[in-house]
């Protein structure tokens, strides 16, 4: 099925001004623009279609992850999909081995995000030619296939290929029940979008009352810049959630939950020998994409901690709902103790946004990896020549 | 003494076509290219100093931390020097925790090597307003002055301001006497010109020839693609240079040494305390210039192991004996089982180059940072435009 040879890479510089609103502001990011550095691949194949990948940035970052994923291009560009995926551990390791980028990484920071931008336009291309969401291409893969896709290097001493295989092999028993349950009833997810820190009370108080009448029943507050100040806003939305409901500083409230800073496998790997978390929140776009993150869902199984995804940003949600449903199906087959964030913000910018129906993401059902964005939000919005920030920026000048 | 106002930075992409010759070549880097990110900042002060910092890339990342530095330099311009050197640690965290650039690094790869670029610049200037060589207005700072340099985030359960404080202070004591053994003696170095990975055995042996003739009496090998060949090449050089002479796989054969690749001084904190590494090779460049330098040297010495700096490169011979003679005369106070690393590569393209006496590095006498290049060199190598690229990319395409 896989067809054609990439010929052409675009990347552009998108930026949503949601500093000036508060949204997405936390203790260590005061003024964050939501961000994405956004890749498309064409191939020669005549179906037309085209491969789009996200990487999530904030604001001035952005334009130093165009730069890489430039410095990246002539690993893609020339090359048949077929071989690419047909040889996905090796393609990684050319991506994440370059001999002249691995010096100002390697697997970490600015190149890191760019192989990331890169690899999800390749998994959009593929599951889009397959005519599957990515969670689906991943739960119909032949595990010795999906294995395949990852490099084990700095790893084995916790998951050696071997490990990996007979975790997916014992993932296939009650896999087509797990599927109908995702389909039927989608996976719990958790929203951040009520209590970023930059929020006044009014607004906090608004955007809680609203999530509350949509069905809500996990609450995530941002804290940690002012003690007194938190201790306030989480009374503010107690009382409006009232004592049943969960409220979170971090995901569950107990244990400590971290990953989307985790720059890749190794550090995950570290923690979960140190066993310094309790609750694994991976990143789909910190990561190198789906590749790297079917090596960090893999250790997790076999340390059992449980995973509780990132998201928000721009485009999170959408791609790592695929992950989450993939491993609730392929992997983990539990659902205790498991949530995936949920932040309102951007949606509307995507072209198969997610749905979240009774609190919980419904698996996608178009091809692909949700990562396509409408054409008409990037030109309005790309940086600096983008309608919305020619405006932005000329009232600044005034 | 310290005064203007930066007025203008700029960065170029300087790079020397090293893999045409197999220069710097080993297991993991096998066409590198190396390169500099050459800043330089000007002041509004009447003296028409200018301040100049390079760090070291390879090839084409080299355009990518350019990007960095250009998306950090609103940092730096309209700032008065004398304002940056009063609150260096302020001013360290303003470019390492930047709201928008953060979430793309923080304190690792290519930001931070953009932040070591612009630190760097900074220091030559400030050292050079002072008329002293960076070593000497190291050694001669007031103890809290040098404190005041450091951001101990992260790394106060090793080291606290006051555990610094007194570690300096203690190293008060025969100062004099050890800046006096420098400028007589320098520092011993090794070489590792003879043996990188992608050398003829002629060319390994013409050129142990010569660093015999020349007074060198240790050695380092590049190793680590394929055993037998590795056996194979320490034993020619063995044969060459006698049993008596230091032949380092990695140096002082015996003990891991390693820190070119750390990226910042927590992930030193973390290997020393998990006693992982018995010789820290510091790196002028990849850690946070001068200030975060400070913290890694001061965090060797409470821990006892010692420092033996990586070189190399472009300019990391230049820049990094400044921090290990000081480290000599302020801080360790010993030369056992030190060495710091020489290659004798580019140093032609300095004002300032380092100077080698009886196999060691003699104490700049010049003030600055030894990072300023020859004008004539970067414009030579600027890329792609210089001349020497023109040529080869024509040639390429031919």
């Amino acid at each position: 099925m896989v067809r054609g040879r990439i010929c052409r890479l675009s990347v552009r510089d998108v930026r949503f001004p949601t500093s000036l609103g508060g949204h997405g502001s936390d203790a260590m990011h005061t003024d964050p623009d939501y961000s994405a550095v956004y890749v498309v691949i064409e191939t020669d194949a005549e179906d037309g279609i085209k491969g789009c990948g996200i990487t999530f940035t904030l604001g001035k970052g952005t334009e130093v992850v165009v730069c890489a994923v430039n410095a990246l291009a002539h690993h893609v560009l020339d090359k048949d999909l077929k071989d690419i995926v047909g040889d996905f551990r090796g393609f990684y390791r050319q991506l994440t081995s370059d001999g002249q980028l691995r010096w100002i990484g390697p697997e970490k920071g600015v190149v890191h995000l760019a192989t990331a931008a890169v690899l999800n336009a390749v998994w959009d291309l593929w599951a889009k030619q397959e005519g599957k969401p990515v969670w689906k291409l991943l739960v119909d893969m032949d595990p010795r296939m999906l294995v395949s896709c990852i490099d084990f290097r700095y790893i084995t001493d916790v998951l050696t290929e071997e490990d990996a295989l007979e975790i997916l092999q014992k993932g296939q028993v009650g896999k087509k029940e797990r599927e109908k349950q995702m389909l039927a009833q989608g996976y719990p997810a958790y929203t951040t979008s009520c209590a970023w820190l930059g929020y006044s009370d009014d607004t906090l108080k608004q955007l809680c009352a609203q999530a509350l009448k949509d069905g809500w029943t996990r609450f995530k507050v941002k804290v940690g810049a002012d003690l007194q100040d938190d201790v306030r806003r989480c009374q503010i939305i107690r009382d409006m959630i009232g004592p049943e409901k969960t409220l979170a500083l971090i995901p569950l409230g107990i244990g400590i939950a971290t990953g989307e800073q985790c720059h890749n496998r190794v550090i995950f790997k570290q923690l979960l020998q140190a066993k310094a978390l309790q609750f694994l929140q991976i990143d789909s776009c910190r990561l190198g994409s789906v590749n790297e993150n079917l090596s960090v869902l893999l250790m997790a199984k076999k340390f059992e901690i449980p995973v509780c995804p990132h998201a928000g940003g721009v485009g999170l949600c959408e791609l790592v709902q695929h992950l989450i449903i993939f491993d609730y199906i392929s992997v983990s087959a539990s659902l205790k103790n498991r949530m995936c964030e949920y932040v309102d913000h951007l949606h509307e910018h995507f072209e198969y946004p997610v749905m979240i129906q009774r609190a919980s993401y419904m698996p996608p059902k178009d091809p692909g990896y949700s990562t396509e964005m409408k054409e008409e939000s990037v030109k309005k919005h790309q940086y600096p020549d983008g309608e919305v920030w020619k405006k932005l920026l000329a009232a600044q000048e005034n």
